[in-house]
């Protein structure tokens, strides 16, 4: 088969899937979604759409009909559902062995400490009273972060205990024992940074500028590349990156979020293996985007160019408000050239919800970092009753 | 209504449209499409596709319903049928007006010659007997260019006349007086160039940096960028592009044919009033492309900053066989990171129809151009006949 005959499988048709399909149709690329909303991000520029629920089987068995070769844009998705496809003969990348190692964050940080890369001390907890015990001041003492080992995302599936009174309602917050829990040593970190990559079936890879990130309500706020971090924190992270890369076999683009302490220590947070919110800077600041380079990975081609163009920041646009989405300050914020804005074509507007982003791109970061607040007061994502002149 | 919930019409669903919709998406605008084939390159990438000839009104009126605001991506289109749109109400943009004066070749070069644009001298002719008369040495001379003054494009329309023994044969070959058809002088030109600009509906614009062109049989083979011309030639070209800009009152992409003589006078060849072929580099190469400021303007927006971020080459991939479309040559191209390929989804391919094209970027422009050279030998589009190991 010609390579460009091959099609694209893609469970969830979100932002992540929809900006994949963009770079995949620079190509001309068949594309199939599978997604349980008929109306998600996706879905006008897909080739096909399957609207099925994530962990119906019936759903995978139809995409595997549109799909020579499959990936997702979330890595919650039940494994069992895609050795459906994988028993169909469909490749999956990122490799199903990666993402069961990542999808139980405790399994996860077994890896990575397995791996000589630090991360928090962490330990499983069944009860209030190990949580309790894993509080006190000889263990891991307080603040105590107590998490869900599967399904977290956005600050979802974790809980911040400040002190002992904390902890039976953090308990309960996360399920009261429902689901798998553990606790982990809170990090009082200086910097947020992240660091996203991609590795192609031949393991070439590419790593893309560290960029340094910051969150609002656990959920990304602003990320601005290049991260303002010393040579030699950038050069521990890139390690990271590296060992990380062999030892998990990626197939695609993935990010690593890390924490970097007082002391210039850095300890890794979290893996998602897809394509990330803290690297939607490439699109605009490097030659090949972490999206283009996932779908060039896949399709066992060779990477392009991730060095940094120009300098970026990115904003995150959360919904305002509840209600049919509109954008407001589109105008006001045009008017500045070095601005881009993407909105993900969600219908419907919710509080909190990521509805789009901005970047401002320009050789001074400073300038754009202070352009990029700025426009935090002129552009913003709600529904139309708060404003009719938008 | 609120911006982002403004539909686009667009008439025409080849590769400029498709470019187009890819642009409009990144703010997940509805698009609606007109074109005669529903396997066009717009096709999988619009949220509804109308499929009509595009001289049949019925399809307009379709067009209409489906949207707010209504560009093209080709020039010879019926008026008539685009002034069915505005008596819907509907703004179209270029306006009638500035593609009226366009889509007649003679009535163009009159504008500009008005508006002190120099182009080749030009006449209307009607019989064999005027173009020979054109022909003698007191007037225009041998060689001598034949044109139909409406409907040409990538060299269809036009007939090069050597000596008096080829008039009759090109006067045949452009129907024999059934068209209306002009001379013009001919141009022994030292280099093609294009300018590529937009103008917004309130009037402000940008003009890409100055491309140079080289065709192949009349259609454009390569763009490079910067144009290696001297500084006053840049200005001089760039003065044109204002005076035109102003004078034609363009609403959006529009391109500017110029051929450079050898004592470096310039003089216009052709306007296109649409993003262009000759344009595509600046999907790589600026930061605002052709079509994205083409949108913005549509959309009454400001226009996003077109300077050059780096040197770039752009080759055209021309069908080199008839049958299914198969694509070679793309594994071992991007092994050079810096080079990206755009197929536009035509299912088949034919002997000499533009399939897609790839540009290099570098900031040593003469490796660009050496890696573009080397790649012609590479990346090709064809059909499975040539190769299996695409």
């Amino acid at each position: 088969m010609n390579i460009i005959n091959k099609k694209i499988g893609i469970v969830g048709g979100g932002q992540l899937g929809k900006m994949m399909i963009l770079e995949a149709k620079r190509l001309g690329f068949y594309v199939a979604v599978l997604d349980p909303s008929p109306d998600c991000p996706a879905h006008s520029i897909c080739d096909k759409l399957i609207v099925a629920d994530l962990n119906d089987p019936k759903g995978y068995m139809e995409l595997s009909k549109h799909a020579d070769v499959i990936t997702y844009e979330w890595e919650n998705i039940s494994i069992r559902a895609l050795e459906i496809l994988e028993k169909e003969g469909l490749p999956i990348y990122h490799p199903l062995t990666t993402l069961k190692a990542i999808q139980n964050k405790h399994s996860q940080n077994e890896v990575l400490h397995k791996n000589g890369i630090p991360v928090p001390k962490f330990t499983k907890v069944k009860s209030i009273d190990e949580i309790k015990e894993a509080g006190k001041p000889e263990n891991f003492g307080y603040p105590l972060m107590l998490k869900t080992t599967t399904g977290g995302y956005d600050g979802k599936g974790t809980a911040l205990i400040r002190t002992e009174n904390d902890v039976e309602n953090a308990y309960k917050t996360l399920g009261s024992g429902t689901m798998e829990l553990m606790v982990e040593e809170f990090v009082d970190f200086e910097k947020e940074i992240s660091l996203v990559a991609c590795r192609s079936i031949s393991g070439d890879s590419v790593i893309y500028p560290i960029a340094e990130n910051t969150h609002v309500k656990s959920i990304l706020d602003t990320t601005i590349v290049p991260a303002d971090i010393d040579m030699s924190t950038i050069s521990k992270a890139n390690d990271i990156g590296r060992k990380l890369m062999s030892a998990m076999e990626f197939i695609g683009t993935f990010c690593i979020e890390m924490f970097v302490t007082k002391n210039g220590d850095i300890l890794v947070n979290e893996i998602a293996p897809r394509p990330h919110n803290s690297g939607h800077f490439t699109i605009e600041a490097c030659f090949s985007n972490q999206f283009e380079n996932h779908i060039r990975a896949i399709l066992g081609l060779p990477l392009g160019d991730a060095s940094l163009q120009t300098p970026c920041v990115m904003v995150n646009l959360l919904g305002q408000s509840d209600g049919k989405t509109a954008l407001f300050g589109l105008e006001e914020a045009y008017k500045h050239p070095n601005v881009h804005i993407h909105l993900y074509g969600k219908s419907t507007s919710k509080t909190g919800r990521k509805m789009g982003h901005y970047t401002v791109v320009d050789n001074d970061i400073n300038k754009a970092k202070t352009l990029a607040t700025e426009l935090k007061k002129i552009i913003f994502v709600g529904t139309n009753k708060e404003n009719n002149n938008g």
